[in-house]
């Protein structure tokens, strides 16, 4: 296991003094996957839970659709290769072929996958009651456990979650990282994530609004802003979308009837 | 022009009331671009500043080395698409073969070049004096100027600057468009990059960096942190590196003899 966060020398200055002082900061961990021996990306994430990180970027991605997909993980820590062997090589042929680049938002943007894909998801077959305060209470215990943000300020948090507890929390330098994490864990341990609720320190792009309907997630709320496009497609899917939620206060963007006053 | 921002309707939440108001998102625009008649990428953005989004966007990724590479850009604002077209198509065609796909960070990551380019960049010929005042003054005309963020809470902001003043700035919900479209802007302008300063609202990646590198921009502040690889390479390339510049605060992570106390 890698370490997530390094120590560095830096010159601090404030309003009194300018001191020299040891300081965190966050890694950066080129992590590239190479699958049936063709090398695919070279994600830059946080070097912990890269198995899960594997699962999660491939489903997203298209490549594989179920678990028994994957034939076999081996993941090199030193080097930072992932190498994957994947049943039916035909098939994953075929798939790499007709991808596409799309980029996006924040950093970059995903790859691969066409935004339109969202359109053809299948909207939200049973939207999940949850009460507006618990919606708060879950907000609270994700803020208490996003511990490398308060250390370096340089990461994003995602967590899943039911209605009243977190079940699985991530940390990454990418929010969509910090995701793919959280439904690569769901995949490998076999949790069902039709009735989840996602958390994210994040923005909600389509980008991240298309993972969470491909695991048909209903409920996904953000400490930030959606985007007009990711208001758009929740709508669409029939997924409740809350931004800005922070303390007593939130944003419901789409409330597809779920949450409960 | 499209509109970067729209109105949507919410359910507002707070300790005392729950309300049906009208609030504004950020617009996320699909914007296609097309090289030779090839489709190159899908760059989710705001929907302002696209030519200086597609010139910057083509030199970043290493698709033309100078104005002069591009013959015509044709932008189709309804549809979203941009179309190039680039001199010395073998060259180009050759380009595009080489290329591979990385990504990163707080999106997804840029595509197409390699990580390890940095270290193939020119170390900073010449560092750029400056006050440590100065990066105070020309964080509060940063911040002053970062008007879609305080509507949306959805962009970050980029600004190129002299030690003055803020020569460029640039909005986008994506840090690495707003970068491309301020390098965009410059190269169409003739301004030269190697005197100036790039302020960001987001964090400091590898990515980050190397594009800053490939303008041989000699100093590069963030409101946010940067990453462990970041300062490697700033420190590589002589690149003075600021971040967490707030009020009268910042953390110093490279100085190459640069700022002045």
């Amino acid at each position: 296991m890698k370490d997530e966060t390094k120590r560095v020398d830096i010159i601090r200055v404030n309003r009194e003094q300018v001191t020299e002082e040891e300081d965190i900061v966050v890694v950066e961990y080129p992590f590239t996957i190479f699958i049936n021996d063709r090398e695919i990306i070279t994600l830059l994430c946080s070097p912990d839970s890269l198995k899960e990180l594997v699962v999660g970027f491939l489903y997203s991605e298209g490549f594989i659709s179920k678990l028994s997909d994957i034939d076999k993980i081996t993941i090199d820590n030193d080097k930072g290769i992932a190498y994957v062997k994947v049943n039916n090589i035909n098939e994953f042929n075929e798939k790499f072929r007709g991808k596409r680049t799309i980029t996006s938002g924040c950093g970059k943007g995903s790859l691969f996958y066409n935004v339109l894909d969202s359109f053809r998801s299948k909207k939200i077959e049973k939207p999940l009651p949850i009460k507006a305060d618990n919606i708060k209470h879950l907000m609270r215990l994700f803020n208490k456990r996003s511990e490398l943000f308060l250390n370096t300020g340089g990461v994003h948090s995602c967590a899943m979650c039911d209605t009243n507890n977190i079940i699985l929390f991530k940390e990454d330098i990418g929010r969509h990282n910090a995701l793919d994490k959280i439904f690569g864990h769901a995949l490998l341990e076999g949790i069902d994530t039709r009735d989840k609720i996602i958390l994210t320190s994040g923005r909600i792009s389509s980008e991240i609004l298309i993972k969470t309907a491909k695991r048909q997630v209903p409920l996904i709320i953000s400490r930030s802003a959606p985007t007009s496009l990711a208001v758009d497609m929740a709508k669409k899917l029939g997924i409740t979308l809350v931004g800005f939620a922070r303390g007593e206060k939130m944003n419901i963007y789409n409330n597809f009837p779920s949450i409960i006053f």
